[in-house]
């Protein structure tokens, strides 16, 4: 089963929440949810990590930390918001010993302070079984963008450009140096794009289960339909244009803006090499259907359904 | 493994969090985080329910749902909070089949909503095996008591009088109709006592784990030692003295006030049989030590170490 299918069926029942409930802005569907307390609007957001499938048994205590945290401060700078705080929990298989544990936590308390959001409160449960999987849990609570406010996945116009930042494809490449435990969550860059575009940055999301799959939650979300010039595309090297849009766990931003936005070619401008380039790769269009197409020599083709589903 | 003794590592390591962090108010080691958001003050709590642990392959989808939202709530009522929005997680064993994740869903938007904290995010993931537990976390936004403000297990003071809602012992027992399945979260209760007593409610914490080893961590946060009066201790009907120091899982308020409250003997006052019982069970000293001593005509016990616990 996709965990992407199982969270649709959230998201259908979810509808009437922001009518019935004036203080949801955003409920399930989005990268965070949005809710408003005593007029002060809040980011909140919650991911897993289960080893055996976001990472293996072997990988170190402190790379599994990193990315279960890294991984959520990704969903809140999809929104281009900044971090608050984080809550950690552990469901650990029986016999998990105090130093291992102790470790774990260490390191999560580090990079949830690494990434601007202190680890406040967290629960341990040990599971059934030794043979049983390591479970993390990350919350975090976050702030929208202050003038900006939240960036939604829903919310991309007919006529918008479509723009990614870095590279994409290959992350989970052992010759990739293990990106998807090293990347950097875009935080940096989704504040300085609502910073400098304010509602010329019409939508954004990150990119988790592939641009393919990612796309087309932000095509339907937004009721729009997305083209992608596959020539376009920026890839990491020896990454071919299927695995660009399929691999996932790229963690870069997909956004869109108005077509008169001056994007840099790198974020912040003018870093060139050091900088991380922004890459318009395609346009909105208001063609029925929702879909992603990407346009190739040869025509175009559906790429919705392309990526790799985390569930 | 104990959890309380891993959380105890958390604890130790985030004494300088509130002073390096000014929007964090209280860290890990209570009930709930205090967090202050643009001047709005915020409880965040996640909490864990590992099916094999907390509840049993055989229990409904609807209680496990119950369960976890409801002991997760528990702990907002414990600091005199009330509930604003929910996200649930769960890693499924593979193989768990859409149905049954669509059910388990619906229970757990239905018991937020019941709660009153709407379900507004989510996540699910598979585990690698058939035979990997359930695993269910809920995170918790609460609202402190707006007149009280949150009610801390560390600020019991000498002299207070120690008290408990409802009764306590044998919620585990299949006899009693699945009490640790089906218990009311004292919010309604914890409200009253916070409005209606303000800062003479001293301190308060929820029962989780049982009296001995809950009051333990009120008398050691608190710096303060406990005296608990064996004969005062309300029973669920067939439950001996030590089974209701030790089983755990009561879900009951245990909390202090200043020696000259006037406490009624039900919640909400006059309700009889209908209301939650309130009871003085013992009293707060300035003893050094921390224990929890419960007074019997045979003498003195410290029970501090004796309780259920979940991890």
């Amino acid at each position: 089963m996709r965990g992407s299918d199982l969270l649709g069926h959230i998201y259908r029942r979810s509808a009437s929440l922001t009518t019935d409930h004036g203080h949801i802005i955003v409920g399930p569907g989005d990268d965070c949810a949005v809710v408003r307390e005593s007029g002060v609007d809040l980011l909140l957001k919650v991911d897993q990590l289960v080893v055996g499938r976001h990472a293996t048994a072997e990988t170190p205590a402190d790379l599994i930390a990193r990315k279960a945290i890294a991984r959520t401060v990704s969903d809140i700078a999809a929104m281009a918001g900044s971090c608050s705080v984080a809550l950690a929990s552990a469901a650990l298989p029986k016999g998990f010993n105090q130093s291992r544990a102790d470790l774990l936590f260490d390191a999560l308390s580090k990079w949830a302070l690494h990434f601007g959001c202190p680890l406040v409160g967290g629960d341990i449960a040990s599971q059934p079984k030794p043979e049983d999987p390591l479970v993390l849990t990350i919350t975090l609570l976050g702030r929208p963008h202050a003038a900006r406010g939240p960036v939604l996945r829903s919310t991309a116009k007919p006529g918008d450009l479509v723009c990614v930042t870095g590279a994409l494809g290959g992350s989970l490449d052992t010759d990739s140096m293990g990106r998807h435990l090293t990347f950097e969550p875009r935080i940096t860059e989704a504040v300085f794009l609502a910073s400098t575009f304010g509602d010329a940055l019409t939508a954004m999301m990150d990119i988790s289960d592939g641009l393919g799959i990612d796309a087309g939650r932000m095509a339907r979300a937004s009721k729009v339909t997305i083209e992608i010039d596959a020539d376009r595309l920026p890839r990491h090297g020896g990454i071919d244009l299927k695995r660009a849009i399929s691999d996932g766990e790229d963690y870069e931003l997909l956004f869109t803006v108005s077509p008169d936005a001056k994007l840099p070619e790198t974020c912040p401008p003018g870093s060139g090499d050091t900088g991380t380039p922004i890459t318009v790769i395609g346009r909105v269009t208001d063609e029925p259907g929702s879909g992603v197409w990407l346009l190739t020599a040869d025509g175009r083709e559906d790429i919705a359904a392309a990526g790799f589903d985390h569930g």
